[in-house]
């Protein structure tokens, strides 16, 4: 039996006889010849051959004499091939797969997804994601985090009363964690530094193309920090590892979509929230999306830098563990990243007193009473950060909307597939 | 400021003035002498000094001179020491967490997880836990695999119809998935070779030493496969990966535990289930455990394996997407694996023809139909497995119990903190 060789390996067979495997991307019959373009995981092979061929997506398993033709993809192609069919498809897909383009809307990619996805085009983000995710977890071991895994069924809505769903625990009311905040500030405790790479949940009750009802999200936590600054330091290292990573694995992927790949400065300029606030002219409490695009253009107009931190967001916007700042009451250690026009990341540093957590929740601590029994015991300052996966990914290849980013994405109409 | 230098590093700093933070690990007070010791993520540390000391569990920087004394740990204590406290424990831990064995019983470790871990013996499982998880991943990124995420939401109880929790979803009942089964089958369609780690949730009812409601699975699934027997290959592969990632990072817990890592034979012995009812004289469909021990015994004893694959387990006891073999009906292409005794993965060969799974599943494929999708395309022959992460670590750590390896178990009765 001659084994497989994958379709961006055959240049190295010339001459050889082999086996490739993988779908009928594409069957061109002309008057005295045919095509058969076979895709699989590494890229396309071309077979020349007289006769029919396999209807489009049919599995199959070519073996032939590899010869060199610098019109073929990948500068050869397969003649005399014996074709065997593994499986054949019942349907034909909802569009032409072998289209540079892809002629289809949004809905119908996504409700066809299992199918859809083997689009090179609608495939590369999930390989960019992939390395994305890689580089994420090899930038944090390489600074001595530990990776957890926590609940996703929680006892009570502590993160946010609202947007959480609902489950039925052995007949008590539980719910899906909508972010996994207090374990890995538990677990700073106890590792020290933490990240978790898993889903969370939010029952969004809005159709954007920004939110989804679960996400990845990739969580990272840090204790003995003197204040959000070396949160931010190590997000700074965080990104360069996941875009580095992209580089070097999902090459292809970067290729397909044309994807321009940021350059992550050593480091991230950054500026106060009061200070965006002047040189936008505005004065809420929170910045609007239009504020954004226009600081993150200004970032690469001063800075030269795609990536803007904005620090010192009011108290009021913030969550009630964010730690305030010691000199300017009212504002917090919490920043969020913005990409691109977008934040794609939001951070800080947390209170990590006991006295200041009965503080803020006051004496009736409730359903904060487990969260609690970790400042009990001694915390270092610490503070972390959490990336959207999606979000990342979808902002990264210019994805208008975040579910091009998502397999199988989960909204408020989406169940399935 | 003189920045942070960690307890493992001292030694290469003798002589010098440094600063170590963590937790006050414990304080002896002699007559004339008080000794603090450190902790923090890399070990313990010694500073040596007169007067009072700060109670277990504080959180201290603690700046002195590097002394070489070989009766400290690490052979060096800080000497002339200044003690800056950063957070004071409001109350005592349920256990002195600085002696060697835990003084405590798995319901008080439990129930007291964020202080509890920070025994180092406790901590351990969880250091070996990411050292396998980087393993898995590891072995497998470098076979060709891609990692996914899918939904952990779902519109049907599909894989098995009972131990599923149910959700508010938007109004509409929806349930949490017990595997990721049917995606990661779709997405061979898309990637040829995927795996994810991620949570998976079983409604169990029973309230046994092995059973989670939300575990962490480590599943694998790849397409182009010959049969059962190239999955397995490469389960072998992702295991090997996993003892070589502890054994490289996760040194010091393999030490504190006394772990023994297990020898991943080139070739895992494998005996054919009728053979495994022969020897050991039953003919019950699936196998006890008390078989499952013998046959352990009896692989270690002829094969010097501590691994066991056991093939062809009757279709009967396997899941309707199970590949029967072709030679012996009745008996399918599925595995499981046995480790010291106990069954800790399981796999197979899986269906690939659409007219395969009508065939199983009838005309009326009802909640399927999404699933079946995939199938309709164009599936290659593909098979795949899932490895308990918990019980790996549980049965590797010589643990009784997988709720030792789970940071915050979640079960029958569990649901906090």
């Amino acid at each position: 039996m001659i084994s497989r060789v994958l379709s961006a390996e055959l240049a190295e067979h010339a001459g050889q006889r082999v086996k490739v495997a993988g779908w009928v991307h594409r069957r061109r019959q002309l008057k005295s010849v045919s095509f058969l373009i076979l895709r699989d995981r590494t890229g396309l092979a071309q077979a020349v051959l007289s006769g029919d061929l396999p209807v489009e997506e049919s599995v199959v398993e070519v073996t032939g004499t590899v010869t060199v033709n610098p019109q073929a993809p990948g500068g050869v192609e397969l003649t005399a091939p014996e074709i065997a069919v593994l499986a054949e498809p019942a349907v034909a897909p909802p569009f032409d797969l072998y289209r540079p383009g892809v002629p289809a809307a949004l809905p119908t990619i996504l409700d066809h997804a299992p199918v859809a996805l083997r689009h090179p085009a609608l495939r590369a983000p999930f390989q960019i994601a992939a390395a994305g995710v890689a580089g994420f977890r090899s930038a944090l071991d390489s600074l001595g985090f530990t990776e957890i895994q926590t609940p996703k069924i929680v006892a009570s809505a502590t993160e946010s009363g609202a947007n959480v769903f609902g489950i039925d625990y052995f007949g008590r009311p539980a719910y899906l964690a909508q972010s996994p905040q207090f374990y890995k500030q538990a677990m700073v405790g106890v590792f020290e530094r933490v990240y978790e790479v898993g889903p969370v949940f939010r029952a969004e009750p809005h159709d954007t193309a920004r939110h989804l009802a679960q996400y990845t999200s990739l969580d990272a936590e840090l204790g003995f920090v003197r204040d959000h600054r070396d949160v931010m330091a190590v997000l700074r290292e965080a990104l360069a590892g996941m875009t580095e990573e992209v580089r070097r694995r999902a090459g292809q992927a970067v290729e397909t979509l044309g994807v321009a790949l940021p350059e992550v400065p050593g480091e991230i300029p950054s500026i106060h929230f009061t200070e965006a606030q002047e040189m936008t002219g505005e004065d809420e409490p929170d910045l609007s999306p239009a504020q954004e695009r226009w600081l993150s253009e200004w970032a690469m107009r001063e800075h030269g830098s795609e990536f803007l931190f904005v620090t010192g967001y009011p108290m009021v916007k913030r969550p009630f563990y964010t730690h305030p700042d010691p000199e300017r009451p009212g504002y917090s250690n919490g920043f969020d990243l913005l990409f691109r026009g977008l934040e794609l990341v939001t951070g800080g540093q947390r209170l990590h007193r006991h006295a200041d957590y009965l503080a803020v929740l006051g004496e009736d601590v409730g359903p904060y009473e487990g969260y609690l029994s970790a400042f009990a015991h001694g915390m270092p300052p610490h503070g972390g950060f959490a990336i959207g996966l999606e979000r990342w990914t979808a902002r990264l290849t210019g994805a208008a909307n975040v579910r091009s980013a998502t397999l199988f994405p989960r909204d408020l109409h989406r169940l399935a597939p």
